[in-house]
């Protein structure tokens, strides 16, 4: 992992997973840290409200639709094909921690919301959990929290994941694609070049560097 | 100009701007363009809809919420001050243009909207003009079009920012503000230093090249 640490809360519907992230969120916050969150809809969803002006925007066939107050952003972008984890967590910047509602799938550490009275098998194996949130104690050699337990839950974030974070922290996508950095030497590298053009560009650097490149149609050889 | 085209639609309340974007959008989609629009909103807005799992994540003090389905992405992300509209435009990706509806006051060419019945005064200066559509002629050196000429209209921003594109498009931000490229020789080096990079990593490369780097705090001397 090379960039914003991810972490996956997951469970059957009605477990508490959303219960659980509410808590975590003010957790963390709490703790001092900048938070982003992605919500897993496996169903599609209507966000914007009809009549309004970006909402005419999308219906003309805009692809991309923003909403920019002096407070907020709003970005809705049509998509072709799903995006993966990794794509959608791309476009979350300036924080030190993503937290996802769903994506059993995707390859992140994950917790495991569990409740007596939804029953059934877990459906995560103990080699994927980072922890279990539970209301019984379970046999599994896996970290286990009560709901109640929130600040025990983020100890343990905070030291796997945000304690021991080596900057930089690089994240490249290409054509929307995530490319894996397998070496620390690499990342360096990257960081350092970018780092160096970057602040012989404005005699200067700040914490978060971000470029985007479109070597246009027919370039790319 | 170094990034994405950006026009910019302004005019008076009740001047038409949504109207004439949408016919502009459609025109442009239909050339096959791929179009983003920005809305500013000097005021405020709400978006996301009390209840849902992503309207709790916020409430809870997340900073960036996202909800991801396989045929749409949305980003609501909290703002400590107000973006610039490049801050904002750097969000939209993939694509070859992008309209904003407001912005008066950024430094981008704008197409004011005008309409008898509204009258008054023009907001913007010929100089700032990249076209004018109105319904009466008005004595001005711009380019002037009716709310029916939007083919017209499109062939002129077709001639001057779409067709006139010099690959590679390079924009780069450093905490969020926008790093303006001066010269040429400036882009190039930055988007064949990038290219070098990222295709060594992956032995290939694509059309559009993202990368976000996280110094760390205390790491940018």
């Amino acid at each position: 992992m090379s960039g914003t640490p991810i972490i996956s809360v997951v469970g059957k519907s009605d477990s508490g997973k959303t219960t659980l992230l509410e808590r975590l969120i003010a957790e963390l916050k709490r703790r001092g840290y900048r938070v982003g969150t992605i919500k897993h809809d496996t169903h599609g969803f209507e966000i914007d409200h009809p009549g309004k002006d970006s909402w005419r925007h999308a219906q003309a066939g805009s692809d991309v639709v923003a909403i920019a107050s002096p407070q907020k952003l709003a970005l809705i972008k049509k998509l072709e094909s799903e995006l993966t984890l990794d794509e959608v967590a791309s476009y979350i910047t300036d924080v030190d921690i993503i937290l996802t509602e769903g994506y059993k799938r995707a390859d992140k550490p994950k917790i495991e919301v569990h409740r007596k009275v939804v029953g059934g098998e877990l459906l995560c194996s103990p080699q994927e959990l980072l922890a279990l949130v539970t209301d019984e104690p379970l046999n599994m050699p896996v970290p286990q929290f009560s709901f109640e337990e929130i600040g025990a839950l983020a100890d343990l974030i905070e030291e796997k994941f945000l304690k021991r974070r080596e900057f930089p922290l690089v994240s490249i996508l290409v054509d929307g694609k995530g490319v894996p950095i397998f070496k620390d030497f690499t990342r360096q590298i990257v960081a350092k070049t970018v780092k160096g053009m970057v602040s012989a560009l404005q005699g200067g650097i700040g914490r978060f560097i971000s470029i985007k490149i479109d070597l246009g149609e027919g370039e790319q050889k």
